[in-house]
């Protein structure tokens, strides 16, 4: 099955701010959507809401504090529901290198292609909030393509 | 085996201007590298150099005005040889839809996510250059990690 891969690296002393960054209904709020609410302890649901374009609910699998979060998709787009959402973090002399893994898609669609190019420009939203303090959530995203 | 999966949609009323984006010399030179020499012919060999930090030579396999080009890895980066990269166009209304694949890598590597990220950002450099004239190639690119 495809996965959807992403390395970037976040000028950073250690790897506490990108993991704040993941794992507060704060952080996501300053990098993938400001409509974002919700429980982010294990076990929990956030729901991150995109206006009326789209909606996710992640339901937290996994959190180490400074190494890794793990999400589940329990509600959004059908080809989401039940893929995994991940970010594992390194520390690399001062750069805190974020891998990210969005995996269990069935089908290479053309709706794949597109949340890969846009999960890129997240991950550059997150790396600008962690290093300037200001990230690019929606709606002030960068646009990709017609379907936005 | 994974491969690197894109979509960016550049406005612009036809895919002609996409397409010498993607199949001329200077087109390419407009988005990717500046360094971008070669023939861009069917069976030619085009040479992309990004100073002393890496090169790819790529054959040309498939070119089909306003609608696809692609290329095979004759070399460069050991997991890049043998890979194929195309990029298919398709127009809907007044948008060009670029589909880029990047396939045949063996491994998903963690160079394998930096270049998924890198290829995103590559791709919106396309869709600036088409759209407004001025691409941001190398050494202007936008830097994603501490690879680059």
């Amino acid at each position: 099955m495809p996965d959807i891969l992403h390395r970037t690296g976040i000028k950073s002393p250690s790897p506490n701010e990108a993991y704040k960054a993941l794992a507060t209904i704060e952080g996501l709020s300053g990098w993938w959507t400001d409509d974002t609410q919700g429980d982010s302890k294990v076990g929990g649901v956030i729901t991150f809401r995109f206006g009326s374009q789209s909606s996710f609910d992640m339901k937290v699998l996994e959190l180490e504090p400074g190494k890794r979060v793990l999400w589940q998709v329990l509600d959004g787009p059908a080809e989401w529901i039940g893929t995994k959402v991940g970010f594992d973090l390194e520390q690399d002399g001062d750069w805190t290198i974020v891998l990210f893994k969005h995996q269990g898609w069935k089908a290479p669609t053309e709706s794949m292609h597109h949340c890969s190019t846009k999960w890129a420009v997240f991950m550059l939203s997150l790396k600008a909030l962690v290093e300037t303090g200001t990230g690019r959530p929606y709606p002030n995203d960068v646009r990709i393509d017609n379907w936005r």
